[in-house]
């Protein structure tokens, strides 16, 4: 029996708990329902159109996967003026890497909507980076290569696309923002709690004060994680008090 | 001194030859003329900006080798939909393989547009590829992805990307067309004749004859690529025919 989400048996078009949910990832309204159906579609489930010709999520990873690649490469032209060609293949190379998408993936949960005859704790890692690629394949066939680009910059660049880190000049958030407030002698801690209820996977969430006051929150799939993306946004908010203490 | 081509002299903005013919060769209008010029200026001209950062192709040819890649992914995506994500991926690597960008940008003879210090005949065969890739990434750049995309079906699927011929079921349209005649009785006749003039770049124009009627014309960097180029173009004219025949 196939193993579909429930979420699928209370869908109608526009009305249902699967656009809703899609519309809720995206960020925007989805035009034609049934491309995202793809998208979650496992090939174990053997779907086949009327031409029988296979329904499931492998062609549009291809197609999410090209659509990634020149979106991150215009990205980190645009961004990075003073990177040559090595430099720039480089940096794509590690925001598109293997890793990255399923980490993606993952914290959004897109295998809790994959219609599958595999339970899905069979799985490897990767399930969650090649639906993530669907994914993206299935927007640029639904709203073309304007909204991709929106879809992209939400969920991949903006959360996580961050030169410094990249280029490994900052390995660490944490530690930069600890060793701030060393330097300044400001109290810190790091409140973490498991929000997973009922879920799969389990889930972080991060508080992180300073002198009392929470200045950043994070969610991600260890603690680690979850601390590291707190401090990266605690730094941000700090960055000019803390670039005026560092130098 | 730099090797810099005579219609670089002549340029002004939206009057200037160079304008013309990146227009010619885009068949729209290019918006900022400035990025094109990045895009035929070589790394061994050592142009810099007012930054101090290198102004060469380079960085154009990394973006536009990204978007070929969209675009023919989409093409490929939407033009076999029986294919499944291992064909599609094979495909792609065809079309966009070195030996077949360097044959696109040779017929379009942009070495003729490249600002050197190096004679461009000292330049391997990859020179042709590697500057068409830094034009689709000028045109990204000034236009936009429905604008490179328009560009690259243009350029690039429209004469070149045959689902058929890269599947290898047609070796050659030159024996498709010869095997037709043959069966029909028909005469035919290849006149090629070099077309080169003062150029660099040899070129061979054939007039395909048949039954002393001019059924199909073509140009190419080869006699033999310029024959099999415009055997395809009749045998497109003539399929419903030779379909008809050859069953």
């Amino acid at each position: 029996m196939a193993l579909v989400p429930k979420i699928f048996n209370s869908r109608s078009g526009q009305e249902g708990e699967f656009f809703n949910t899609i519309k809720r990832i995206l960020g925007f309204k989805p035009k034609n329902i049934t491309i995202y159906e793809e998208a979650f579609t496992h090939r174990s489930l053997n779907e086949k159109n009327k031409q029988g010709i296979p329904q499931n999520y492998e062609r549009l990873e291809f197609l999410g996967d090209a659509m990634l690649g020149s979106v991150i490469a215009a990205h980190l032209f645009n961004e990075v003026p003073s990177g040559d060609e090595g430099y720039l293949t480089k940096m794509r190379s590690k925001v598109v890497s293997r890793e990255h998408l399923n980490e993606l993936g993952r914290d959004l949960q897109l295998i809790k909507l994959l219609k599958t005859n595999i339970p899905t704790k069979q799985f490897g890692g990767n399930i969650h980076g090649n639906i993530f690629e669907a994914l993206v394949g299935a927007i640029y066939l639904d709203r073309g290569f304007k909204y991709c680009e929106k879809f992209i910059r939400k969920r991949v660049i903006k959360p996580y696309v961050d030169i410094e880190r990249l280029e490994g000049k900052i390995i660490s958030y944490k530690s930069l923002f600890i060793e701030w407030c060393q330097k300044n002698k400001k109290s810190f801690k790091y409140v973490v709690y498991d929000d997973t209820g009922k879920d799969d996977l389990k889930h972080f969430a991060v508080k992180l004060q300073l002198e009392n006051t929470v200045v950043a929150k994070a969610r991600a799939t260890s603690k680690k994680k979850a601390e590291e993306r707190a401090s990266k946004r605690a730094y941000y908010k700090l960055q000019v008090a803390i670039e005026k203490d560092l130098n």
